[in-house]
């Protein structure tokens, strides 16, 4: 590790109550969708500190339309803008994108112990809703380029710290910021990874499936069709599809995980009364794919999967299944593991003495695919978040390994974006 | 028949707009289960107009204790008081019970061409909530005491006419009125058989199903136990049972339904996001019972099939499904088709000209099977309304067929309590 490399370092492990302000300021701010704008206000506050010049807009629908198969529930994004900080390069540099999402997935405030949104720094970790997914990972970027820019270095490529919103419910906030022109030589995204590079993401999707039956007075229940029992047949053909997923569709750095790209149905309501025969239902689940798949072959690989089970019984063949997909999909994606950025974090991360540096896939969607596809950005995941604590009460983040994925940044971004020797 | 009969039904003939005036009347009380005192008191008025004695009291949960396996949403019955009416006889002859519940179903009043409440009365009919099932079988009651005491006929056996609550919900207000001492030598119940006469009731009784999954994020689905797909497996053995009783359950008054006594799996809940494994989820549902069968030992078949489903599956053995009855239970019960009671009011069915004279079970509970069991009563339902409006939007009661009824109950209770010749 040469000197300017261990001069940030050290600044860095410097650095530790100011990482430690920053981030629990940011946990307060409860920015779940729709309320994001608090927070992201904070951090651009924190981006001007850092002399970085900020961006903030608020995105609309049409900035999605260069992925076709985005959804989305929410059509008006006001209150939620997206925020990019451009470290400026002196030229002659690559350039990077460092990414991380605002927003956060919804508490159940009882499960907690203390408040989701205390930011409370106890035993070396922050506490809160985002701590680790993903407010820890956006403050290990922009502390990464502030012990840069404080050790007097100046980097030739530009660095764009980007602060986004909607990627639990889609992914908007990306595809926005890749609409308005910001587009890199590299990327990366400090989801909760756990300190793994992560060069490829699979894709993640939802659908909702519904049935018809004929409603009847239970005592006349010849009359009726019920529909639970046929959804019943639909979740068994599933199931099968699931089975054969699991076989057939395997990807390389997936290999340790049972079955990365299963169908999980999550809920189910249908029917209203015990006397009457239920002539509705439906069952709203996730589909996740591999980086190799795309998103519109595996949704019709579903849809096949569905009706093929209808075409076996004599009341849904004549009342198919109607197959929705809605609210969340990801597109998957990923970079070869010899690319240069996959090679530049792992060194760092090798030198900086992180001692096992694993290479995988995420087990969940990610910006990332949208970010190679559409912004044509090689992406990986890397961040210091322990995913075992994403979406759970408690969620909390060590501190640590904030400094750390920090370090990692920051040497990456020397060797990425080059700098000016003194 | 005779000059007595004859006299009684001319002036019942006489009495159409009277009768129309008290059912549309009666109809527009919107009498829901805990909201039946007003329409109580408008009937006990009416009784009171008729020289009957009244009796008017609030049920208490006590009062069900008498059968065991009643249950009850409800514990405080203020608000939702029974009534009985005695038409006292001068000693000597057989006493009889008319039986008829004020509680109606409820309503969704965007379905209906006009106020649910409204009674209205066009072309023959009146229509409303309660208008078929069953306050037109109440009135018609009413109608045939009203016209033997106008005719100055004086009966020998004692008649309790008996406005219940709570039949809809299970039978409290059948049970309290037994529990209060109410018995005799016979009951007719006027719930909406289409004059048919149905010596026998099916019981009939809800209940809920509950099974756990383990949670997990859909990502690591291999640490979770999917809910829906678990109960998937309890609804096949449901109606694998089912299917057995369609062969195996049989009873001779129902030969001309094809599975009178099913199994209907009504509503399912469970699980709550795509992208968790859900751990939770339940059914509900109803189970009809032949009049040959204990509500005791149906309960326990329908558990045993469920846990029988449970000893196959590895997850479900170690965590079984969770049987609940609940919210409804009506006993079945009869009495013989050779019983005097049938006999009775089948000859005066065919004297009073109604040409199909039917006999058949009810397809639905009703509060025979406590009269019977309880009450030491023999019973049978009869009634005027039609099966097919009740509980639909739109209900309605052809006038002239309350009138007819009122007829048959009128010449059934001169043949069965006897009267003073004159």
């Amino acid at each position: 590790m040469n000197e300017t490399k261990k001069k940030v370092s050290i600044l860095l492990d410097k650095k530790i109550n100011e990482t430690v302000r920053i981030l629990a300021d940011f946990v307060q701010y409860p920015s779940l969708a729709g309320y994001e704008k608090e927070a992201q206000e904070f951090i651009a506050k924190e981006m001007k500190l850092a002399s970085l010049d900020v961006d903030l807009w608020e995105p609309t629908i049409e900035d999605t339309y260069i992925n076709p198969t985005f959804l989305t529930t929410v059509d008006i994004f006001s209150g939620s803008p997206n925020v990019v900080g451009t470290f400026k390069g002196t030229g002659g540099g690559k350039s990077m994108i460092l990414n991380g999402h605002v927003d956060v997935v919804p508490v159940n405030d009882s499960d907690w112990d203390k408040s989701p949104w205390s930011g409370a720094y106890e035993d070396g970790r922050i506490y809160g809703r985002g701590a680790s997914d993903m407010k820890g990972g956006l403050v290990s970027h922009l502390m990464a380029i502030k012990a840069i820019a404080e050790s007097g270095i100046k980097l030739k490529g530009d660095v764009y710290l980007q602060s986004v919103i909607g990627e639990e419910t889609g992914g908007i906030g990306t595809l926005s910021a890749i609409s308005r022109g910001y587009c890199a030589d590299g990327a990366i995204i400090s989801e909760p990874t756990d300190l793994v590079i992560c060069p490829v993401s699979m894709g993640a999707m939802w659908f909702r499936i519904f049935v018809k039956g004929r409603a009847a007075h239970a005592g006349t229940s010849e009359f009726g069709v019920n529909a639970i029992s046929k959804m019943c047949l639909v979740i068994g053909a599933l199931n099968e599809f699931n089975d054969f997923r699991s076989k057939n569709t395997r990807h390389p750095l997936y290999k340790n995980i049972l079955n990365p790209f299963n169908i999980n149905v999550g809920a189910v309501r249908g029917g209203s009364f015990p006397t009457s025969v239920p002539d509705e239902i439906y069952i709203e689940g996730r589909m996740a794919i591999s980086p190799d798949e795309e998103v519109e072959e595996a949704r019709t690989a579903l849809e096949n999967a569905v009706m093929e089970a209808a075409t076996n019984d004599e009341w849904l063949v004549t009342m198919p299944p109607q197959v929705e997909w809605y609210g969340f999909c990801l597109s998957p994606g990923g970079i070869s593991l010899e690319h240069p950025l996959v090679n530049t974090v792992k060194s760092n991360c090798l030198s900086l003495g992180l001692s096992e540096t694993v290479i995988s896939g995420t087990p969940w969607g990610t910006d990332a695919g949208a970010l190679i596809k559409y912004a044509n950005t090689p992406t990986i995941v890397f961040g210091p978040g322990p995913g075992s604590t994403a979406h759970q009460a408690n969620e909390y983040i060590d501190v640590q390994k904030v400094i750390e994925a920090s370090k990692v940044i920051a040497c990456t971004l020397l060797d990425w974006c080059d700098y000016e020797k003194l």
